[in-house]
């Protein structure tokens, strides 16, 4: 059995991965078909040692797909949707698009598999933060009942795309040649600084990209009593996204017994052996396809033992992105 | 009336902020005597237009002083601590050695401000995530009864000195012409990366780092039961501190009460307007003696309105240990 399968933005940071992804997993995909917008057509990208030329997205550009991965922003994903279900193929989408929708599962393949199966033609990929930090947080969920997650991440610029990551690298050049800098990509300079704000400002303080990881988590975990405040930082960093997360649990645990559950959870790397100065690390994250797990401990901040602290680092285009959504189709086949 | 000031450790990246501290700030300084190891020697730094040369720091050094400000290490605070209250003159040390000794005190001026008079010859400066996080939380401390923080922090590389600045920079060319690194002041390469791990890591799994923002916080608030976790992360920015506040109230608090009380606080400027873009960053921090304090909104992991959440950003050098140092020596003239 072979697939046909389609990336809409396959010239984008996450495209190009997703691409990678296919191949390197040896996904069955039949053939494939790149889609983006009119200035990239003409454009020819390899897979499997082959050349693949860059075709307009369109809305006739799905007949005989069974796989339509899209990672071109909220706006086209909305626009296509009809086209590409009335064409029979599978939308995994890896905008906000239809996230919150009803009747679209929201799937993190580790987590909740069997969500993927009850699709109505659309599968929402989360949003990469919470993609990371539910990886790690999930299978201690499970085991011990998570109730209440304070977290401050520390966000790649990969997380605004392509260009995002080059703004940094150019910033950075012009601050170390003491030129001036206009920032654009982003809302004020990322090289040598931090922003504490990623999309836009709800009327409650949070930004929506903070609201996501409560909004998505509690979907994903079905579990609509979860409690998450999250700051949401962007960092000088490439492409992998790190968290620092505050846990309490229903149940008590050591960390002793956390690190064993994440030793043998999918997805999850544990990183944690403090005296080799061993823990999560965005340089290490960067091109590995599972989450860096560490710096595991009790909370001190508790006088019981339903509190844990730790730090996750992941990779933003990989699990954060293009690997989840491949991911996604590989339930389906 | 004046003073003479001695500063040891003078050609540090502390020491040459103490330096123009003092002068900006119009200290009484009759006289500055500048104090460093013996390769140091000989080098010329201005104060008020003149050269001063820089003496060994020796355990003669001391006579006629009336402040020593120390940011020389631990080790040679306790070398010449001695020495110094020998001499008659009060050390205020910028090091971790003495700052939970009983008979100590721990100082921040905004905060604790009666605490310097009850000195025996030494007075601590804190360490400087602890004193930007409590310039900012003392206020609403005292208005709503702190219960309990969940910090992480986004660190500076002036925490490890001028040298872990310059490893930053260096590194930073490095990676961007694609050359070998090989780090020294950090465990790991810090440019374009994030290193969770500042000072040693102790048994329960938390650095010292992390554990002083709970004791020193306890100490200099006077608050025993005071419940605090932090994870501690150098980030690759050059002189601010930046970090994530999480905070349980005894009593109820919004986000308005907040920003009237922390608007006139000292030490602290409120930056907090999303819809303009204002929140505290590292950028705008740096060489400001406040701290910046924004992104204060009710904590939505609650039911209850106990909770707030916060950012804040705060020169590492000037009020995280330079400008805190003058400042203590300031309430004793």
């Amino acid at each position: 059995m072979s697939y046909t399968v389609a990336i809409a933005g396959a010239t984008g940071a996450v495209g190009v991965e997703m691409l990678r992804v296919l191949e390197e997993r040896g996904f069955p995909a039949g053939s494939v078909r790149l889609l983006a917008s009119a200035r990239s057509v003409g454009k020819k990208m390899k897979f499997r040692g082959a050349d693949v030329v860059v075709e307009e997205l369109r809305h006739d550009s799905f007949k005989g797909v069974d796989f339509a991965l899209f990672s071109a922003g909220a706006s086209i994903s909305k626009e296509f949707r009809r086209s590409v279900t009335d064409a029979g193929a599978v939308m995994i989408d890896n905008s906000s698009a239809f996230r919150m929708e009803d009747g679209v599962p929201l799937v993190v393949p580790e987590v909740n598999p069997a969500d993927a199966k009850l699709h109505n033609g659309v599968i929402a990929n989360p949003n990469c933060s919470t993609i990371i930090m539910l990886t790690a947080v999930a299978p201690l969920h499970r085991a011990f009942g998570l109730r209440r997650l304070v977290a401050a991440t520390y966000q790649a610029t990969s997380g605004a795309g392509a260009k995002g990551m080059e703004e940094m690298i150019a910033q950075s050049r012009q601050v170390l040649a003491d030129e001036p800098i206009a920032p654009s990509v982003f809302a004020h300079r990322i090289a040598f600084n931090l922003i504490p704000h990623i999309d836009v400002f709800l009327d409650n303080g949070y930004t929506k990209e903070e609201m996501k990881m409560l909004n998505e988590s509690r979907k994903i975990l079905h579990h609509d009593a979860l409690r998450v405040s999250c700051t949401c930082v962007r960092v000088p960093v490439a492409r992998a996204h790190s968290e620092s997360l505050n846990m309490e649990f229903e149940k008590d645990v050591t960390p002793e017994q956390a690190r064993a559950i994440l030793a043998n959870a999918p997805g999850v790397t544990l990183a944690d052996d403090p005296a080799a100065k061993l823990y999560p690390m965005p340089l290490d994250a960067s091109g590995r396809d599972n989450v860096l797990v560490g710096r595991i401990r009790r909370d001190v901040s508790r006088d019981d033992s339903k509190g844990l602290d730790m730090f996750v680092s992941g990779d933003q285009l990989l699990k954060g992105a293009a690997l989840n959504a491949v991911q996604i189709a590989e339930l389906l086949v």
